[in-house]
């Protein structure tokens, strides 16, 4: 049943057994319809605790109103159906917490403080009231893990498939503010938590979809909870923003890892006017993530490159805090900025040097 | 030709010229992937100019980031392809425009001054980098109309249609704030502009697509200029709110008609628990709407009450602001507030009263 298996939020092994259904009788959910749109708003927004002094004002008028003190930060993230998840196997709570965690993850990739977020649902005919609260449940949850207001937003139909867009503000005062232009050379480059794991998660469940869809293989997916949770349910990385401040540590440079370390650290050296140099046995890489790039044939070192959706925090340091990031378990130092001149080199475990490329969609 | 008739941005007799292709080949225009996310996203980016100095970095990090001195406002749209908008007979540039007036028109509703929008789209595989850049065009045209800053956004494809979602964010002073919870008994019920015609140049443009998709009868569009702008192209009424302020009145509480006339009053006596008394004879209606619905066979009231989409302001005024209104062309008064237990009432022109009630999407 879809409701049972949403009720396990932080299980992911009852995915698969998520089925959108065709027949909403027989399910006995109530169909959106029955509601209206008035009352559905009503449902979405029933649960919402304001946990921040700088909302004034939430979900019920034109706009929210809101007050800061410092600078404002705002960002927004579109994500469908068929793109950027498949229904199959998402459970719709992770989906609402990811939604959420992806734009609070650009709000502190900008050394800011997460304080709002105003979400837009587009939802078609399969959708009933209850996968709408499940929905709804995992944005609630992210909101007070973050600390942020739902403050606005919009619901609609649409012809086909689910949409979400999802803003998100944040407040920091000037002196905090961290941008992509800040890296100079001779600088640490550093990343937090471990990369690639979020692509073989995704490849894993791809994998699985196809067995279930073409022979009726049941999946398997026992033992690979770290690399699924990585995709389904990933964490902005709020901890290593105050884990900086306690060490009183300001990166001159920050990015989120949302395209891939290569693509995102490509992004510092072009706005920063500088060259990076990385060493591939420095980029970490967690061991599931390793046997499962084994299985799947695949490199290991090519998915933390390339693979994206990791959510990490990718920033450079002045080299003077080497000492203290060496004693800093949840942060890596994977390479040094360079000189322009010097280009974007990855140098491989063999020693050899090659030149990083991004991969952005098409 | 498609961009010949994009580029007729005012006038729209050519509207039906528009067809989405399926040979982008033959069109001699570029395919999106031709280009990639990161050089569309250049594309998309290259006209923008910032206007505000509340706007202190706009595109290109993690997150915009800007600064007030006084509160701020903010609220979202989300428009999809096929719910919301037609493509058959929506011109591109009108519905850049379109989807950053009504955003800015929920800013204005809160007597705020709209500063800053971030944009998403989504599109499919129709769409070629002209089809954007005229979208993107009536986006520019309408922020510079607006005096709002294009500050973030995504760009990212869909399965199928075109998914556009726009957050338009704006500052007051906490004295400026206009809430829908003010309105008293005894104090006016004004509305700007005219009514329901926004819903009738709708009810053209789908008679006239009926007609051509069955029958391959041309479209006869000529002398509906007025319906066919305030459904494809309207405008927020900034100019309200400036002549508001010049007249030295503030509403005591405001809604942007989006949802139609009767829906929306409701809102604000539901939020200020009031009553209130409408008079049919005075809901402004267009001559060309009256034609209109009289051709259509349908009543014009109902189309003012409920058609939705004229985005002009529905505000409340003390009652010594009558003899100012009075003078004012711009500004009809249309009833008044007053107790809540007297219900919401519409005295029809033959003296009747009738109760009023709202009609939302289901």
């Amino acid at each position: 049943m879809l409701s049972l298996c949403y009720k396990a939020f932080h299980s992911i092994v009852c995915i698969f057994a998520i089925k959108l259904k065709e027949n909403i009788e027989a399910m006995q959910e109530t169909p959106i319809e029955k509601l209206g749109e008035f009352a559905l708003i009503n449902e979405i927004t029933k649960n919402i605790q304001i946990q921040n002094t700088s909302t004034l004002k939430g979900v019920g008028d034109d706009a929210a109103v809101l007050s800061f003190s410092e600078k404002v930060v705002t960002t927004t993230d579109m994500l469908l159906e068929g793109i950027h998840f498949d229904l199959m196997y998402t459970p719709l709570k992770h989906l609402g917490y990811k939604a959420v965690a992806i734009n609070v993850s650009d709000i502190l990739a900008m050394n800011a403080t997460p304080s709002q977020i105003l979400l837009s649902i587009a939802v078609d005919k399969r959708f009933t009231v209850e996968m709408i609260e499940d929905f709804m449940e995992g944005v609630h949850y992210a909101c007070e893990k973050y600390r942020v207001d739902l403050v606005g937003g919009d619901t609609t139909s649409s012809l086909t498939g689910f949409a979400i867009s999802v803003t998100a503000i944040g407040e920091a005062t000037e002196e905090e503010l961290c941008y992509r232009d800040g890296a100079k050379p001779n600088e640490l480059i550093c990343v937090s938590g471990d990369l690639g794991a979020s692509y073989l998660g995704l490849q894993l469940l791809e994998r699985e979809k196809a067995l279930f869809e073409k022979e009726g293989v049941q999946p398997d997916l026992a033992g690979h909870d770290y690399i699924l949770e990585r995709q389904l349910k990933p964490e902005a990385r709020q901890d290593i923003i105050a884990l900086l401040k306690k060490l009183k540590l300001k990166p001159t440079s920050m990015i989120d890892i949302s395209d891939g370390l290569a693509s995102d650290i490509l992004q510092i050296c072009k706005t920063s006017k500088v060259g990076c140099l990385l060493y591939e046995d420095k980029i970490p890489i967690d061991y599931t993530a390793y046997n499962m790039a084994e299985e799947l044939n695949i490199n290991a070192t090519t998915c933390a490159l390339n693979g994206g959706e990791d959510y990490e925090l990718l920033f450079t340091l002045p080299l003077d805090a080497h000492d203290i990031i060496e004693k800093t378990p949840e942060i890596q130092t994977i390479g040094y900025i360079t000189e322009e001149t010097k280009g974007h080199i990855l140098q491989t475990r063999g020693g050899a040097e090659v030149e990083l490329k991004a991969q952005g969609w098409k």
